[in-house]
């Protein structure tokens, strides 16, 4: 037996029903939260989190708040939360944020519970095919095919889930199993945690001879490599070489500030992409994927680095931090002299009078406390922040990795969730913040230092941009209607408090800086909108 | 070359691209309106929205407003909307609604733009399986391979969702085909409108020997069985042979009141469902299914219907009105006496005080206007309305056909935009209406006539008789956590005038009467929170 074992079995002198087990083996694989939205044929589960101790139950009004929230949570704790879904629609509200967590390979275990076995053959109302739904969205996927199994496939699905790089795992338990009473105890071994691979040395010598041999060099740090170590290694890299660095465009977290290296993210368009790659012989990727454009343009080509450019220094599965740090020694580059702040670079000239988004990004870096989390979504605010935020005090940034919208506002919550001692932004577009802004609730249900700020501009206004690069800069009436947001305008506040989040509006930046200091200060969820 | 012809050669001198084609075979197959929430990769299609008359534009904040609008308009306009969605995260977003749809047996033509063709093997972050998120909820998927292949694929993609019972046709449209000239026309021959297939009278005669037999008889009335002509024929079977009327549990559109028979729905819970058909010695099935458990319980069997005695008149792609007539007929069963009224009976003595769910049933029923479209999602008003309402003027009720939560408010969008001239209400449960509350800024957008009426009781009232009957009759604090929607409770007139409703909130059944007929006389969308 392992030192990693369910530990059901000794505590418990009655009979334990399936989806006791599962929840059981769930905690004892380091699951703490579940982000619930359950129904019918789940209540043997959710009756099992209250007679297994160990797992918080978070309510989620609509699925995708649940499932971006495992997303965020995973991004930020580095390990698992459990989504507790209603059988295939109910999955099914849940996949756009699980595309999101795809891209940011986040862990997580999603639990669907489906009809009883032997009722699944009748196609009652809410049957589906709901394997052919989890699949585009899962690395793993499993069904109970007994109660039993819901013990050892529960240790598989987050053996799965934690697998370098990480995906979301998911496991579909029929109520029938979930609901039998096992006649004996289950003895689950719970696998080691899977550490990420190592770089071969060899991979390291010869991208460091291309270096050495003055190849002019972008290095493109992604996922694992963009924490501290990766970060303060690849400055190192860039001391000692030249090398430009980028951060991928869509990190899942990015640590910032603080005296860290000034990483842009690599551009959204293609066309800026391009450019900012051309001069490169050698395009080193560190835990990033080869750039390519976000969506097609005729024209422009797919793969934005210069061909026979690219270089792995480490996949996204692989320890980036540690590879970048060997690279930098290989290369003799010296170790940093200057000692890292967490503190903010004074700004101290902010911009007032009436918003723009240059002026939010660089108000809200001055204002962000030590080791904030900022949920970023929306092209409005993000890009002014993520160039502003340099200087601003040490904190980590997550953006949209998969480009479903309705990531940012879930994502704060499961953020919020997972470092309860940190403050957490959500810097959101007023149309993206619309797919799931049921994440409001819960965030007021449980009382989460979150600050929403809505960069209210009553458009589509990416849509106004691509519509523009289709030659359509005058849209005619059903393009205007489908990129407006203006007939009627929403009432943000009147949304907020609703919600039971308490709100205030904006329309300048002497205003935003008194109510996001005052928002910051009180604690608990807040609600800015910024009119823009 | 048949008389339905796309006409766009005709009009247009210069080149047409792949989405104008797509746009002109929608509509000249019939499609008129088109549920949008679109991106990058749909902005041809928007753009072509203008260029192309015919189809009207209405935007939803969220993908499920969009499916479950075209769910709507296609039960009461009897023909498939379009939607338009922005590729897998954006139609994943849709499935939920799609899928009551599929129940329904609604016509919808799903339209995904995707990436370029050749932009797809890249995998950019958007890209997904979008033929696996789309099999479980259409019965025709379709991938465009050449800008030529929108034309054929939009007209047969049309014809399979209007083919008998009706289904979710779903095309993917690749951008660069969307976006492309096409050198010449194309002719598109459009098939002719498919009918219902007429029964056997065979089949008729059969079962008509049983009844004259003298066999104890249930009628189940379904899908087309369910208009005026199919139940007055099926009353007339129940005058000459004492059979039992019930409607299906979930009609995806019930004509009632006016002086129809009082058709009651076959009950939702299992045990009380076998009661109802114990006594029969056939229970004829007309446009319905054979009725299954709504969920499988444990020592009760699926199948509802004594053994035996199920007898199928017509399927749900057959004709049932027709075949209820001639079932009527064939047992010399007299004609109605009675002429029908359209108007309601009077409720003189309609109840006051603190409001119960009978008393908005009652009241609901009796201030109906005539024609009017009664949307009812939850649990909690919908059957007290059903069983109040079988005196009330005529109407036309909607139901959730799926079991997928969120249908009724966006149902509501689509009913009012298929029939302008009639007045909708959306009978709606508070946890139900949050999964789409989205669907209230489209109602204001669009100034449709609808009154949605919140059942505020801050619970997942229904699963917590699930609990009940799992044996947990108190609830531990997860459970409680995730039944209970009082902490906090919903501001429904916040929320509704955020997203530009006006809003009222009652709690008596005076106030309710005043509220609601002030209400349906405005005119345009209108919210009240009744407390319960």
């Amino acid at each position: 037996m392992s030192d990693r074992t369910t530990g059901w079995q000794a505590n418990r002198s009655g009979g334990t029903t399936g989806a006791e087990v599962l929840v059981e083996t769930a905690a004892a694989s380091g699951v703490e939260v579940c982000f619930a939205n359950p129904g019918t044929t789940e209540m043997p589960l959710v009756s099992a989190l209250d007679s297994v101790p160990g797992v918080r139950a978070v309510l989620g009004l609509f699925e995708g708040v649940c499932t971006g929230a495992a997303d965020g949570y995973a991004r930020i704790a580095g390990k698992p939360a459990m989504t507790l879904l209603h059988l295939g629609p109910g999955f099914a509200n849940g996949i756009a944020n699980l595309h999101n967590a795809r891209r940011a390979h986040s862990p997580i275990l999603n639990v669907i519970g489906d009809h009883a076995s032997w009722h699944l053959p009748y196609d009652a109302a809410l049957t589906s095919d709901i394997v052919s739904l989890a699949r585009p969205v899962s690395g793993w996927v499993g069904t109970a095919g007994s109660a039993a199994d819901l013990a050892r496939l529960t240790a598989e699905a987050v053996a799965a889930a934690n697998t370098p790089p990480g995906c979301g795992a998911t496991l579909i338990a029929p109520a029938d199993f979930q609901q039998e009473v096992l006649p004996a105890p289950i003895d689950v071994e719970l696998p080691p945690l899977p550490r990420r691979r190592q770089v071969d040395s060899g991979v390291i010598e010869s991208i460091a001879k291309r270096l050495r041999d003055g190849e002019r060099a972008v290095v493109l740090l992604g996922g694992p490599a963009l924490g501290e170590r990766g970060q303060l290694a690849a400055a190192r890299i860039a001391a000692a070489t030249g090398a430009t660095l980028y951060s991928e465009t869509y990190p899942a977290a990015a640590e910032r500030g603080g005296g860290l290296p000034d990483l842009d993210r690599l551009p959204y368009f293609p066309e800026t992409a391009i450019a900012a790659l051309a001069d490169a012989e050698i395009v080193i990727l560190a835990g990033a994927l080869e750039p390519v454009a976000y969506f097609g343009y005729e024209g422009i080509p797919s793969l934005l680095a210069p061909e026979d450019s690219v270089a792995v220094l480490s996949t996204p599965e692989e320890d980036g931090a540690r590879a970048l740090q060997a690279l930098a020694d290989a290369l003799g580059a010296p170790a940093p002299t200057a000692t890292l702040s967490t503190s903010a670079a004074t700004d101290t000239e902010l911009p007032g009078g009436p918003l723009t988004p240059q002026a939010v990004g660089r108000i809200v870096s001055a204002l962000l406390p030590e080791r904030a989390i900022v949920s970023v979504e929306g092209g409005t605010c993000g890009y002014p922040f993520f160039t502003a935020s340099a200087n601003a005090a040490r904190h980590t940034t997550l953006t949209n990795t998969g480009g479903a919208i309705g990531q940012g506002l879930p994502a704060a919550v499961g953020a919020a969730i997972a470092a309860p001692d940190r403050k957490v932004i959500a810097l959101q577009s007023d149309g993206s913040a619309q797919y799931t802004i049921q994440a409001l609730w819960t965030m007021a249900r449980e009382q989460l230092p979150v600050v929403t700020l809505i960069a209210s501009n009553r458009t589509y206004n990416v849509l106004r941009t691509e519509l523009a690069r289709h030659g359509q800069t005058e849209p005619g009436p059903n393009a205007a209607a489908l990129t407006s947001l203006a007939d009627p305008a929403f009432d943000w506040q009147g949304l907020a408090r609703g919600y039971g989040v308490p709100a205030a509006r904006v329309e300048t930046g002497e205003a935003l800086r008194r109510e996001l200091a005052r928002a910051l200060a009180e604690g608990g969820p807040q609600l800015i909108e910024m009119a823009l």
